[in-house]
Order: C-alpha cells, then sequence, then structure tokens
C-alpha cells in the first residue's frame, strides 16, 4: 500500500475506448490499496487542432490566450476519465490547474511550477478517492491559466508526485522501458530496471527521447522515484532513482547517439586572449546552443578552431560567422552535416579509470575515424561520420558488456 | 457612446473566419466609442462532440464531470476572439466563467446564476479593454464548473449586461429579429422595431425559439435592454423593452402558434370538489406539463374535461390516467395530436377591450371551429385542427392590421 502518481500520455488517452482502458488500470492500483493520482495529457491529435485554430487566428498571438485555448484539451480529458473511473465503481474528481492550484509563474506559453498545495488532495486520497489532474496547465500569480509548453505533463506529473510525497511517479507511455541503446539499430539492446538521474538525463539530453528533461530534472531535485512503462503491455518498466538505490551500479549503463549534430570548422583563428568569446558571442545572442567545442594547439600564432551546432541552426550560424568574419580574421569555414555525436554514459565512470580508452580503442578497431571528442562526469562523447552509426553502436554495445544473453 | 454586452451563438463563431468576422463586428462598436463585452458560445459542433464523448464514456454520469468537459466549449472560442481582437488592434482578454467569477448555484448541468461582480470588469472597459466571456458556465460555492443548461449563453449574456450596468445586450443570431408572426407561413410578417419583454416571454413559450425564456426572464427583472439581431447582416434587430419604451403600442404585437400540442378529453368525470386535483396530481409528480384547461358545465352529476400536454408526453399521459381510473371514474378517454394553438398577444389587450371577440369572428368567418380557449392579461389562445394553421395565422394578421404595406 502506497501512494503513487500515474501519468498517461496523449496516444494512451487518445479516445473513449483508451481512457476506459487508462480507468482499468487506475482501478488495478486502486484495488492493491493504493492511494492514486493521475496526470492526464490532451486527446492525442486536441492539442495540435488548438494550436492550429490559435495560429488560423494570428500570426503573433498573446501567449496567455494561447494558454487559455489550449488548457482546455487536457481539461476534456480529466473529467471523462473521472466519469470512465466511477463508471466501474471507483471514486474520482477531476482537478484543473487553477483548482489543485497549480502554482506558476507567469511565463505564459512554457510557465514553471512554483508551488502546489497539496493538503487537501492528500486528505481525500486518504478517504480513497481518486485525484484526475488536468497535465500541462497551472494559474499564474494574476490567476490566469499557464502552461508549462510541449511535453509539460511529465513534469506535471513529478511535480504532482513530489507535492502529494508519493512514493513512485508511473510514466505510462508508448516504449516499455529505457533501454542500454536503440533497440531498433541494436537488437541485443536490454531493457534496464533502473538508471539513476544523472544518467537519465544525459540519456534524454542526448536523444532518447521519452522523459522531458525538465521532468528529470524536477525528479532529481525532489528525489521522486520515476517509472516509464506501457499504457499498453503489463510489464514493469524502468526505474528512474537515487544513485543510492542501485546496489550493483554498472560502470555504463548506455550508448546514446544523436544525429541532430552539425560540425563547424574556423581555420586559422588567431590565437589570443577574447576570440572564443568573440566568436561564440553572436551565436549565444542568437540563440544558436554551441554543444562540444575544441581548439587544436597553436602552430605559428594562429588555430583551428572546431565546434557542434544543432543542425537546425547551420546555416544561421554560418551566415552570423561570416557576417564577422572581419572581426575574428579567420581562414576560412567548413561545415558538415554528416555526422552523429556517439555517446557513453554511466555513473560509474566516476570511480573507474579507462572509460573513455576503451571507447577509442573500440571505435579504431573498426577503423572509425573521432573528429571531435568531448567529456562530463558520467559521458563521454565522440563525433564521428555519421555513416558509421550503427556500427559505433553495436561495436560500444558490446565492448562495455550491455548486450543482452 | 454606451456600455454595452454582445453576445454570438454557436453558428456565428462556427470557424475562425467567422470568429474574425465577430471581431469585426466588436471593433466596429469600439470604434463608435462603445465599452463592449462580448458572450460567445461553443463553436457549433463541440458541445454536441464533448456530449458525446460523455456519453461513450458512461450512461450514468457525474454532472459535475460533465461540467467540466462541456465547459471546455466556450473556453475555446474566448481564447480565440480575444486573439482575433488583438489581431486587428483592438485591447482584449479572455474571462472564464470561475474568473470573472460568474457564481451560480450547485445545480450543475443547469445552474442558475447567483451574483457577478462585475467592478474590476467595467474598470477594465473603461480602460478601453473588451472583455470576452465564455458563456454558459459559472463556477458553484464550492469552487467546481458548473454550465448553465442549453441555450445558457443567452442568459449568460444577459446577466453579464446586468452586472455591468450596460446599455443594451444585443444577442446576434442567424434570424434578424422578432416578426409580427412567422415569415415562413405568412409573407406579409413585419419585424417589429420593439416589443415588450411580457410580449416576448409569450412568444418565446409560444414557440418563437429565437431568445431562451430565461434569458428573458431574467432581462425583465434587471431591466436589460435586449436587442436581437443577425450576425450576417448590418440591419437593425428587434429591441426587448420596458413596456414604457415603446411609445405607440399596438394592441396586438403579434401572432404565434404551437404544433406541440395534444388534447386529452376525459368524458364524464364526476362533479364533485377534489376530482381536479386527483387528476392533475398523477400528471405533475411525473413531470407532465399541463396547459390549457376546460371543464363544462355540469350534466346529470358529471362533466367533460378537456387539456393539453406537450405531444412528448401525450402517451406517458394516457397511460397515467388509465392507471388511476378507478380513482376518479371518468367514461373514458379521447386522445387527438392533430392541434395547434394558436394565440394572439398583446400588452395593449390590458386596455383593450374586444380583442378575444374579433379573434373568434375571425376563425369563425373562414369556418374555423375553436375546441379550447385559455386566455391571460396579455394573450388569448385557441386550440384548433393543425390543417388549419396556415390559414388561420394569416388570417388574424391581417384582422389585427399587422400584414406589412
Amino acid at each position: 500500500m502506497a501512494r503513487i502518481v500515474m501519468k498517461f500520455g496523449g496516444t494512451s488517452v487518445a479516445n473513449v475506448d483508451r481512457i476506459k482502458n487508462v480507468a482499468r488500470k487506475v482501478k488495478a492500483e486502486v484495488d492493491a490499496g493504493n492511494e492514486v493520482g493521475v496526470v492526464v495529457s490532451a486527446m492525442s491529435g486536441v492539442t495540435n487542432e488548438l494550436e492550429g485554430y490559435v495560429r488560423e487566428t494570428a500570426r503573433l498571438f498573446d501567449l496567455r490566450e494561447y494558454d487559455v485555448v489550449v488548457a482546455a484539451g487536457e481539461q476534456i480529458t480529466s473529467g471523462l476519465l473521472a466519469i470512465a473511473l466511477q463508471e466501474i465503481g471507483v471514486s474520482a474528481r477531476s482537478w484543473l490547474g487553477w483548482q489543485v492550484p497549480v502554482k506558476t509563474d507567469d511565463a505564459h506559453g512554457s510557465a514553471r511550477i512554483q508551488e502546489i498545495p497539496g493538503e487537501e488532495i492528500v486528505r481525500r486520497m486518504g478517504e480513497g478517492q481518486v485525484a484526475v489532474f488536468a497535465g500541462f496547465q497551472g494559474i499564474a500569480p494574476d490567476g490566469r491559466i499557464t502552461t508549462l509548453g510541449r511535453g509539460g505533463s511529465d513534469t506535471s506529473a513529478v511535480a504532482m508526485a513530489a507535492a502529494l510525497e508519493a512514493e513512485r511517479c508511473d510514466i505510462y507511455t508508448d516504449v516499455d522501458g529505457i533501454y542500454t541503446t536503440d533497440p531498433r539499430i541494436v537488437a541485443k539492446a536490454r531493457k534496464l530496471d533502473r538508471i539513476t538521474y544523472e544518467e537519465m538525463l544525459e540519456l534524454a539530453s542526448q536523444g532518447a527521447k521519452v522523459l522531458q528533461t525538465r521532468a528529470v530534472e524536477m525528479a532529481m531535485k525532489h528525489r521522486v522515484r520515476v517509472q516509464v512503462l506501457s499504457s499498453f503491455e503489463d510489464t514493469p518498466g524502468t526505474l528512474v532513482v537515487d544513485e543510492d538505490e542501485i546496489v550493483e551500479q554498472e560502470v555504463v549503463s548506455g550508448i546514446a547517439y544523436s544525429r541532430d549534430e552539425a560540425k563547424v570548422t574556423l581555420t586559422q583563428v588567431p590565437d589570443k586572449p577574447g576570440v572564443a568569446a568573440a566568436i561564440f558571442g553572436p551565436l549565444a545572442d542568437d540563440h544558436i546552443n554551441v554543444d562540444m567545442i575544441v581548439q587544436n594547439v597553436s602552430a605559428d600564432g594562429s588555430t583551428d578552431l572546431t565546434f557542434t551546432v544543432s543542425k537546425n541552426d547551420l546555416d544561421r550560424a554560418v551566415k552570423l560567422l561570416e557576417e564577422h568574419r572581419d572581426e575574428f580574421g579567420y581562414g576560412e569555414i567548413r561545415a558538415d552535416k554528416n555526422v552523429v555525436k556517439v555517446s557513453v554514459i554511466g555513473v560509474g565512470m566516476r570511480s573507474h579509470t579507462g572509460v573513455a580508452q576503451k571507447m577509442f580503442s573500440a571505435l579504431a578497431d573498426k577503423g572509425i575515424n573521432i573528429q571531435v571528442i568531448s567529456t562530463s562526469e558520467i559521458k563521454v562523447s565522440v563525433l564521428i561520420a555519421e555513416e558509421y552509426t550503427e556500427l559505433a553502436l553495436r561495436s560500444l554495445h558490446s565492448t562495455y558488456g550491455l548486450d543482452a544473453e
């Protein structure tokens, strides 16, 4: 017997039949003696439809009114799920963002949660009433509806689990857990029973699009145990937890990759103080995110500078650098979209040496050239030519002993 | 320069183009120097779609959750209209029922408005901001969403006009005003410039389905001047006002009819005290509304009793009367669906005699037999055979001098 929060995304509540299916899953937890809160997204397609109306009405629009329009989607699902639960004999009521209230700042369209008073809801859950929350929405200090931005329902769920001091936050989705790497590429990929917040954050930002980064950050901050599992299968998923909860930690937990990288090299950059700032300043001003950066040792007072940006930003980045060419005085710009970033992730790296060296050897054995390297405390990333993606993933997966038996 | 409330129904906001059209109509009033509040319905079809989801989820459902689901419809329109107004340079913001707040009782699904604090909104309107209200919705004493029942947006609009002390409440609809009678039947029907609340109430309950009866009652109670006009044409409509505002009052303002009547006759009813109560008690208990009632003079200690009920209720009424036959001890039941009620309406009747006599003569001249008569202070109604509907309407329209030149 525990207090838990369950979260169902748009495809899990896409129509009335699926909402009834969700109601049955909730009932199973209630029947098992749990106190349950449920966070729901809009029925799939509804948010896009409502956004479409807004964009048809005006090209530039008031985000406060946008929030009023799109928040209706989750409102509808919350009422329907409450009815579906009552229909199968489960006491339930819906809670809209402003009713809880989910207090946010006033950054309409991408608001951040500030406070959720949970006492009244905890009291009702104790009396056996399931609380059905409209996800993705909150209320600004001035009493207007806010939304948390795309994927905000995950964040709603984790925040609610923290406010209700829930033992677990179960995120139901269309995959059944977190894998050691992409199973579509590596057939021997294994589902992980557990993974740490830090590893999940690296995986999420590296392209494993299962959980929103913001939701993982919030879970880590409030120590909310998150489970990722399938709404369509009845198998346990992957628990995202604190490092302490993982008894036998592997050195490497997973291999991630991201095809959304483009490489830019500036040749013959003058090797003097302030040049890096001068180059990256204009990019930052234009909200272009720079990821990996390497600078070669100086030869004859100049150097080569290589960095990566998102593929979408490449053209804008090159244009900006050309506009500022006279200020930097570099030789030429070389841009390359034909790259992929492969990352080896594991909190065990903190206490084990040789992880990076093992990676470089494995790639060298396959004749794969490493173009850029970057490392963090729990991650080693390399940039390689895109055509080697599959070969690199399979080789590394095997090298670190992650292959399923 | 005045403060006005404009109300647009579902067909007037059926899609984004029509919402933009509404925005232009609102802008015209703002440009004319008026302070404007707008009440909107859901886009046509949306309420039915949402109701459909609810009924698909459960046959019997919690009306509190029903309200959560269907109130989303008006919420969407209010946000979109605010955006459409801003897009053409008009300052505007949306107001949901709970934000105003429109305080209602807790009769979910058909709540009644109790109080609307209008100060803050009046202040903003004074600063030039158009207030766009989601119609049809309010908030119960316990903070949950309520809806006012079908057609409740008219009531929202009149209540808002009263709360804001507006000079006028303009109800935009798909007809361009109130006519002396149904123009589809009588080609010479005229649009009325003005009509009194009392007459409008009689017309509304008699089958002129332009304005909700509840909205007219509320307008009368709070002395809100209501204008009915077309959202698709730029012509003045009909003003529904207090009798004092009508300088030259016609004796008869309009001729209404209702095909929704069925006649029931009980023969040889014992003529003794308590019999009428015994007969109509069971009907009232079963929520069957009895309209016209006539009882002939007694002959040999028994009498005939004739009354009308709604056509939908006829079978249930007959069944109930048969079940209670032994208690009443009547001769036989005769039921007739082939009837229509025709009513002559006008506040001028209060000070003019001979109105009813004129009606009876006109019908007699055409050989139309009158089956039942009932009268009120401002109305004379007769029940006749349904096939005479058109003949009776045209004849009466002409008799009372209502024909257009």
